[in-house]
């Protein structure tokens, strides 16, 4: 047996608005930042588990303050338990009764919960040798539901549905493994799209894009319709008239104006129409849906917990689900996520980018493709090629697919080097 | 011109948890707790902005810290620019692109932003010498409509809507200023229904109630259903056939679960069957309001924002909407609920306990009947009787009814000798 006897954290931020990567009609000047947390035991084995949340700058600092505050279910507990009944381990957190007043399961709180449940997945997959998304996708379809929590999920998906998805994947596990190992899951970038690039930008990145293999390219939209007209008329001249490309709006339109937008840039087919309002709004979105018909609604990178992304799919309000590795309560959270999912044979494209999502949200994926949906077809993953190098275990892209980390861990542990170097210290280095 | 100097929080709690007030079936051991704001200025004229979000306990410290996050939008600041455009400064504070990523407009930082807008208005209130409530009362229709933010609301309530149902309002203002002097709001408790109080206990405190005047009585339910049939019995016995009687489940049960047990209890006529299930699940609640009528469903204390409390009306989800002082962005977002729920003229009968929510949300009701909705008619605000003493203006129960405040402000400063008692140390004085 072994302790847990430390939960240390940092506020990172990489001084990203300097070159206006990320910007985009809501976020126009974003410093990718991680409340980062590493949990350590007196195991003695070398391994400590490490995770973080992803936010854009100001409030990291309460976002750390908030993982801190679940100190007390981990540091000085025992670490085997915890690990071996990870569904249960979630399952207490989440419903500490009192810190779930500040939720209930939304917002800084859950996002906080979500990294020390991360942080103890990549102790578990370190342990076992393996990366996290073979360590679940070699699971039983009982070991998988037990890590679930189907409160407020039974009017849509029960443990029974749940495990007939799994038990229906069964077969072709390992053959999913191999081609997984063989040709990578598919990636798209949003590299070209960024509102801050002028239009040469956009139309050499789109070329590259293409000719690195990726599957789709995305564009920001939403600031201005003239200029949305514009770019996407230029994107698509440049990319031909069948090649995949998404917009993205970030959550700045109401709900008429979305149908307005996107009926204007219609002409254009994009390939999806990316958070067109309040990630809230449910009803909205399937109003959105119903009016833009057949050009598909995507949301869920800012979806809080399953019971948005439940009521997402049974208002039939998104045609693509896009979780995000840090969002929600952790691995256990957007396992039920990718099986509400699998229900409403809805494909799962992740939300990524930012700093170290590509990294952790490719590991939902894989386990998707070989042990839940079972597919690859019209499912890819976000790709941005930024700020990979302060990670361990960078992704890895071939041919615009996203090759599988072979590494131990949940591929979200940062090098010493760049936790110390972009610690924040009340401003940036370069300010 | 004066500036604002200081922003000065403390995290205050209150050791409730040690006499089982407030124990319901999600929320067992709550420590009624502030994250607790004060404003300051240079102005000399003895006036600070007072306010807080309520929370049970573990986590006061997160939410303290995502107060102290937005000292950068106040502290330094003209104080007189922000008051004189509380509508512009509400959109300033909340539509921080770094911030909101933390939410958006949820959760520990969507508080935090309705603590300090709370504190504002406190200002602004004690210097126009007006109890809030009739501060707001009095200002115009187009003043009123400045002050919220329709974004996400459009198709549902515009600006024009929001005119139309406030000059609707504007003959018989003064009258019904008169009535609410003369008569007050009404209120109904609470304090007999706590699960974890005695049979004879919860006789005692049903007597009392009805006694003192209030409309009606509110008991916990979800834990057991055996229990919750006696406890009902026992209660329609004492208060009688047609005394009403809410029930509150506070999100313990499944959709499906709900339905069976409030039919299990409809013998007993509830009231209105409260918070269900998950407060994130809209059409959960539709779902179940649909079974259960003609029993009413109600909800909002933990609704997070005006997009979850249109959708609650949009989908006929709920018959009476709670609003909650403290879990949204403040007047201003609690504003725009009140207009949605007059333009689905469903009536509001706020959320209060706690620590400090009566005393808060009693301007808001107030306000709503003098200039909103126009009614009193089958509304009522929660009242329970905890830590009033600790307060500068406690509340006043005159027959039932929530005397109007008549000294200046927002009513939630609490006496500086409270503030020193209960300022967490780590653990409880008594402990």
């Amino acid at each position: 047996m072994s302790s847990i006897v430390a939960l240390e954290t940092s506020d990172i931020r990489f001084p990203t608005s300097l070159s206006l990567d990320g910007s985009d009609a809501m976020n126009p000047d974003p410093d990718y930042s991680a409340a980062y947390v590493i949990v350590r035991s007196d195991a003695g084995d070398g391994i400590s588990g490490h995770s973080f949340v992803f936010t854009i700058g100001r409030g990291n600092d309460v976002q750390v303050a908030a993982i801190d505050a679940l100190a007390g279910h981990l540091v000085g507990r025992e670490l085997e338990p915890l690990l071996a009944d990870m569904g249960g381990t979630f399952r207490e957190i989440v419903g500490d009764s009192q810190l779930r007043w500040l939720g209930p399961e939304k917002g800084v709180m859950h996002m906080a919960i979500g990294a020390v449940i991360n942080a103890l997945w990549d102790i578990k997959a370190k342990r076992a040798g393996l990366p996290l998304w073979q360590l679940l996708a070699r699971m039983s379809p009982e070991e998988i539901v037990d890590l679930v929590d189907f409160r407020y999920l039974t009017n849509v998906l029960t443990r029974e549905d749940a495990l007939e998805i799994l038990r229906a994947a069964v077969p072709g596990r390992a053959e999913r493994e191999a081609a997984l190992m063989e040709s990578g899951y598919p990636g798209y970038t949003t590299s070209p799209g960024w509102l801050g690039y002028s239009d040469e930008k956009l139309e050499r990145l789109a070329r590259e894009a293409m000719a690195a293999g990726f599957t789709q390219i995305k564009l920001k939209v939403g600031a201005d319709l003239d200029d949305d007209i514009r770019r996407f008329r230029r994107a698509r001249e440049v990319c031909g008239p069948d090649f995949p490309i998404a917009i993205d709006a970030n959550q700045r339109w109401e709900v008429s104006e979305a149908i307005e937008w996107v009926t204007a840039l219609a002409e254009f087919h994009p390939a999806w129409v990316e958070e067109p309002t309040s990630p809230d709004d449910v009803l909205g979105h399937a109003e959105i849906a119903r009016a833009v018909a057949p050009i598909r609604v995507a949301t869920g990178e800012h979806a809080q917990n399953r019971m948005i992304f439940k009521q997402l799919l049974q208002a039939n309000a998104i045609s693509v689900m896009q979780i995000d590795a840090v969002r929600v309560a952790g691995v256990n959270e957007n396992i039920a996520n990718l099986l509400l999912a699998a229900k409403f044979t809805v494909p799962v494209c992740p939300h990524a980018g930012g700093v170290g999502l590509c990294e952790a949200v490719q590991h939902l994926s894989m386990f998707d493709f070989v042990a839940v949906s079972g597919s690859r077809d019209g499912r890819m993953i976000e790709y941005v090629d930024h700020l990979h190098e302060h990670f361990v275990v960078p992704t890895e892209i071939r041919n615009g697919s996203y090759a599988p980390p072979v590494a131990p861990g949940a591929g979200m542990e940062m090098k010493p080097a760049s936790i110390a170097e972009f610690t924040w210290r009340g401003r940036h280095a370069a300010a």
